[in-house]
């Protein structure tokens, strides 16, 4: 059915499967990024991102920019900190480890909350950490990528309203926007970085921010210049101001066919936000009932850590990834090993975002289960367990 | 013949027209990033590029990274020059000074030797300035696009070997490398930096650097950190070196379908990289006599300042790009207006690289000097000239 030509399916918590349209938007042949129809097609998109994250707050921003998703931990690191300012990673893997480094580039002062693997700190710790010092910002990870734990966003950001209220509120969705439900002015979010290629359905290459009135105005207030160029705020927002008002403007070329994508995926995503949510629950629930029945143990113990976009499972006593991922391959299907460097080799992840979740049609996840299944049994049978 | 939906020609100084087979790669299925196949990829477009710069010397380093051409800027900035130490640019029109900010942003000293509009600065005050103090790097734009002057990359860099031997000799090739010759290694270059949209003929999203081993050098031997994460040589340089020795890596997820598109382009570009100089040239000629013979006077005056793969050209007295862009559009044409604050309302630019140049069948230059031409007598008709 699809016109995509035939290939194993992508299942790793990101890049994932195209919509057949996506795709097709990629290869848009070649327009002047200041002419009319890019214009339009560009500052429609930074609307539908407003969409995306449920925003009619006037004063909030979004920005789409080529780059990876990392590129976001720099936009909020050169301009919404300062040298010298206290910073606040509330820290469930790896990449905490990495947007700590990030923030430590531009001369932020960092203090990491590690929780333990498949947890996440509890909300007094973090109110006890708050007291202790004036922070200029908070980071927490929604969804980490290598544990697949998802963190209290809702819950975190209204204790910071409440006890350290102008203290910054940066969300990394790179693995959750498009798949975790993230209500960004009703939760009082102030930056929420996301990248183009997991629950968003759109091939890498965007990294995605939107940002807060009070975000901006902390770029716009710092006593000291922003750290970097390409990844200034004040370069920048002038740009989507301008795009999102119809006008064309110029920093630097925008990746046309990207936004062409992006466009397409999101059109698609915001015509029903709530139920897009909604699947992806469904979906991650049906999902992790299996696991448990093939009696897998989930790296994110507690069901409220458990991400609804991924599913990182622990592999039976005596199998690494190696053992199951080939047995999988072989079925079509593709997961991806461990990536938390002190169990790596004990787990493997199952991402379960965007149409693989949505097109129940295509048979990805019931595909993908049974698979699952029939190699782990390979599997114990080849070692004798 | 084309597989692309009908669309007027694209002849702006980028993005360009596309090859069907490089569009084609743009809607490659989804892919991991650190799976055999895209790694192969991946690790052979790094080759290319090599090819691309005519450089076999095993210390220079390719980096491909998801992001625009302004990122190599900021590539340049934080990791090959310090706070407090000297850049020296040289200034032919809006991207020096832009290159200029990006510099002064991670606390360079910048100083602009700024050439008289259309011209560039002769080497005997490139010479004196690097006499009288102690330059780090300089820079130059190899082609301006906002004006469509050449720079002589070459002799600069002669004599900046000659003159200043430990100063790092930085090009700005976003306009220049796949249509201007530049020989990496023997001219002894130590980074040039590009986009993928120009003459290489991809869709734009990919910064683009080459570096030699003096630059790396430089970075490694810095007394601070780099000033950036996103755009840092030391977290880069093991990704790319892993990639080419066909081993997967992860920093930032790379944008799997544009890598596809810039393997597909570079492929076709380096079968003959002379003869695609060459082929450049000899239309850059012909448009150009064709130009003065419709009486259009080039911003670069002199033969030896002009840029083979654009060409900026005055309009008559009394007419404005807005006079003649829509008749070049009706006749399904599109060229740039000025860019050059200064002079941006009497003069057009004419983008001819890439397959519009390479592909005679397509008509793309014969036709665009014909509508070029009923255009101008059509605008000066309106006006009564």
């Amino acid at each position: 059915m699809s016109a995509q030509a035939p290939h194993n399916t992508l299942l790793i918590p990101g890049p994932i499967e195209f919509d057949d349209a996506v795709l097709q938007s990629m290869s848009h042949y070649a327009e002047s990024h200041v002419a009319p129809g890019f214009v339009k097609v560009f500052g429609e998109t930074l609307t539908l991102v407003r969409k995306l994250f449920q925003s009619t707050n006037p004063t909030a921003q979004p920005f789409i920019i080529s780059g990876s998703g990392t590129l976001g931990w720099d936009l909020v690191s050169a301009n919404l900190i300062e040298r010298g300012e206290n910073a606040l990673v509330l820290n469930t893997g790896y990449f905490g480890d990495s947007f700590g480094q990030c923030l430590e580039t531009y001369g932020a002062n960092v203090t990491h909350l590690k929780a333990p693997i498949g947890d996440r700190t509890p909300l007094e710790e973090v109110e006890a950490a708050l007291k202790e010092k004036s922070y200029k910002l908070i980071t927490l990870t929604h969804v980490d990528t290598s544990t697949g734990v998802l963190s209290d966003v809702k819950g975190v950001a209204q204790l910071v309203r409440r006890v350290s209220p102008d203290t910054l509120v940066v969300v990394d969705g790179v693995c959750s926007v498009g798949s975790e439900e993230i209500a960004f002015d009703e939760w009082d979010l102030d930056a929420v970085l996301t990248a183009s290629q997991k629950a968003i359905g759109c091939p890498p290459g965007l990294s995605i921010v939107m940002t807060s009135g009070r975000a901006i105005q902390a770029a716009q207030s710092r006593k000291t210049p922003p750290g970097a160029y390409y990844a200034s705020i004040a370069n920048w927002l002038p740009i989507m101001q301008n795009y999102e008002n119809n006008k064309p403007s110029y920093f630097a070329t925008p990746p046309t066919q990207l936004v062409h994508a992006l466009h397409t995926t999101l059109t698609q995503i915001t015509a029903d936000v709530p139920g897009r949510f909604a699947i992806h629950t469904e979906v991650s629930d049906k999902v992790k009932a299996a696991a448990a029945e093939l009696g897998l143990k989930q790296l994110a113990a507690r069901p409220e850590c458990q991400a609804h976009g991924m599913t990182a499972m622990y592999l039976p006593e005596g199998l690494v990834p190696a053992d199951v991922l080939p047995g999988l391959l072989k079925r079509g299907v593709i997961f991806a090993a461990g990536l938390h460097k002190e169990i790596a080799t004990k787990y493997i992840r199952f991402g379960h975002m965007g149409v693989s979740v949505t097109d129940p049609k295509r048979g990805d996840v019931d595909n993908a289960l049974a698979a699952l299944k029939e190699a782990l049994a390979e599997a114990k049978q080849a070692k004798g367990l």
